[in-house]
């Protein structure tokens, strides 16, 4: 996602104004990099800000000329940063379609649009994907290798996730339906009165969520649910099991020892290990 | 449950057409077979998302009779596909009577008895459990190892999981009969007004579901509840732990390779490794 | 618990009447003695049960006589098997006073209570400790490894588990005293109506239970439980770890291989050991 | 936090009169030492309770006075301790700037301050933060060990969560924001009336701990909810992995000893074992 466009910096070793400003702007490697990264990240996290309180029907009433005010200024801010990014990269077309592309266009739509409709301007809150440049800086620091551990833990256990969570639907659909027939259909209970909607609160329950919004009369219902209930009690330690495996494998495998075989090379070698696992040479 | 039906591939290669149709129709090794499974299992969703929806009110109202017409062209279907996975199969008795041939029988039957009685159509949700053939075509893939992982996973834990369940019941039972005396009979609270009442609470309670329909009223009551969360809070963590040492010891097992060293009988190699790490012979 | 009554098994070898009546009651490695334990648990589930279905209105209006009755029955077996258990027993003292002999009084006074007065009948409950002892029938089998395990974790998880849920608790304590000023106090929510009351809030919330009984209605409550939810989602993961971590270690310990060193007699080797760690000689 | 006091143990060996006093406060490696540390901590639990107690609005209308008199008994003795740990204390501004010179001044100035102005005195509940100490007794127990795990596993943890909710908050915030639209401004839901409402909604919400004093009503929002409840399903399981691994680390960490074969230079022995298990060598 980052690394695309980053590793190209090894080219603009001659500095053009263009490269300096691509420099600052792409990257945080340098001073100035740095500074405009965390200028931005503020700058985003107020308009972010912005968009929430306006939402609030007391400070909207009182200030709304203000807001739109403040909304203007951001935009056009952004904008003008658009515009120069695009200026700056070489491959425009790498950047446009890029996910840091499109979500820097759509930071900036909802408020044109505004002009010709009403409404849009809270799909402004899409700017707090923005932040997370946040990591492009981080990548500079410590954060990164911890980062990746996450990214590599959560895609090694997505599949097995996913697999998981199918098996739970299943299990609250059918279970959801006894009790639309059980709650909905013989005791009138308007919580239940669909099937869609018993499934709703059967994911309610299972999770352990339990907003009470639909609770069971019945006594078969309040069964039912027990059992439901148990279900994902017993259950929800399956998604953890399945991530702390993966992250148990994935430290391991980070933290070996650092010895390099003198004859091919080879780093990672297991604490225990003597000879190179891939020449045989002794350590 | 797949492995009984499919080992038999072998021996039928000599090609009748019975024989092409029930590997089109048992196996997914071939293209047509994958398909066949793939329009299957859309098929199958549709049906169980055309009962759900027969469900809410609003919506059968306007389409009630397209609503039966489409219930009756995926039951024909189902019946036709039914009846030529017993023709094309040799051990037709075994298919009948193994999980998935019961499940394609009572995916068909409410149908048909909407004939003679109101009501059953929504029995047709058990149809859902026709989609876990969704397992079979992932066989072909990398899925299989790890849905392997978990089933192991889960099957070591079972015992484990239902030791810790049946304290947790019985911890249960107790502190819910405390608060049937302290809120129902003493305060009068209509939600204790039983001890299985008083238990469905306390399993609510316990598994940090919390519906809220039922809540203490009196300080003792409140105390007992205080009690009994922070021994759900403290114990959701052990069938987690059971799960997750398990899956912990199945990685292990799983991923390293079982060559032993001809030299010194090391084993547990890394994958990768051509030479011993313990004496540097090649492998 | 169960260890310093059925070690003496092997005194009793001259089998009078008393002591093979003994073998059967109190333990369960001959047939009669397994078939008496389970008749014992089946009637206990069956008495408890009685207990709950007792405190249902409905149920005790039309069934009061023979509920009474029942109760009854249950109480004399219990107490004949009480005098039964206290006469074959060779140290009185010590089965009377061990958990269990408690357990076993416990279980026939309150009956004996209602007729001096009204109500002692739901302490009858307590009987479902009694099915403990279906742990002891489990010792033969496989179940016990698995028990141990558990309990193994469980005793070392506790005092880490019991630091941690002390810092909680001290947590929960100042953040409930500034729920009850920003809410009890300044808005007045008959919810947070006194410190207790606002740190049973707090724990209600911090467990992720959220009964919904009592929930903030000002802003600052709002930002208060937002920051609470986030502490109890983030440390939710501590005992989970905890546990984890201690299942993990006692797994690793109870699966080494079996070799026994011929010297020293020690077993319990690491599975890479070459040598007896105790003496020292090749194994 | 402790040491940098304790440490200074050993210089006071000449015992004149201040150092005795300073011993038994500041260090519990005495027997009177310990002593006073138990009497403090029982006298800072009484006043926790006390205040937590004045809080009752039936409690305080008839014992006014009672707390009253009670509240200045506890702060004038914990002035007294005030005065003379300082007095005692040799680097008398590290103690007064340190974490518990800061909690024990806290501890006092509410109560003065309740002669200027009325209300502060429920801010004395900050003195639950002085049982603290409780650890530094713990210290000389085997709890210290445990305690250290715990905090280097937390520490180690603590910017993987950082940046996993910081990830959570995102997603939170965006469809807290389509939940407004959907929900507040198409459908009119009090409970969704802003975007800040919305997004307390969604933290509630996929931490499972679900109030239910905001729910969806219409059938978007619904759909909407099963989302964020299925990625807050999928992800709790993230930090509890994270602590889990960490804790894994640390405890393989350290219980092994730290002696090394002198013959073959193998580490990673058992605490208990006498010879090397690599090459039989006595350690």
């Amino acid at each position: 996602m980052f690394d695309d466009l980053s590793s190209r910096a090894e080219e603009h070793s001659s500095q053009s104004t263009r490269d300096r400003i691509w420099r600052v702007i792409f990257l945080s490697d340098t001073k100035s990099g740095k500074a405009f990264d965390i200028l931005l990240l503020w700058i985003i996290g107020m308009s972010v800000f912005v968009v929430m309180l306006e939402s609030v029907p007391t400070i909207q009433e009182h200030h709304r000329r203000l807001f739109v005010r403040l909304e203007w200024v951001f935009t056009i801010l952004f904008t003008i940063e658009y515009i120069i990014r695009i200026w700056v990269v070489r491959n425009k077309k790498a950047y446009i379609f890029s996910f840091f592309g499109v979500v820097d266009l759509l930071s900036l739509i909802p408020t044109y649009l505004t002009l010709i409709i009403a409404g849009p301007q809270y799909l402004l809150v899409v700017r707090v994907l923005r932040l997370l440049r946040v990591f492009r800086i981080l990548k500079m620091a410590r954060h990164i290798g911890e980062a990746n551990l996450l990214i590599n833990a959560f895609r090694a256990s997505f599949t097995k996730i996913t697999v998981f969570l199918f098996l739970v639907l299943a299990v609250t659909l059918i279970l959801g339906t006894m009790m639309y027939i059980v709650e909905g259909v013989i005791a009138n209970n308007p919580g239940f009165s669909s099937i869609p909607q018993s499934v709703y609160w059967g994911i309610v329950t299972i999770s352990t969520v339990g907003y009470g919004d639909v609770t069971p009369i019945t006594v078969a219902g309040k069964v039912i649910s027990t059992i439901i209930i148990l279900i994902g009690y017993g259950t929800i330690a399956v998604p953890t099991g399945i991530v702390t495996a993966e992250l148990n494998m994935n430290m391991a495998k980070i933290r070996p020892d650092k010895r390099i075989c003198r004859e091919c090379g080879h780093q990672g070698h297991d604490t225990k290990a003597r000879y190179c696992k891939m020449c045989g040479t002794e350590l």
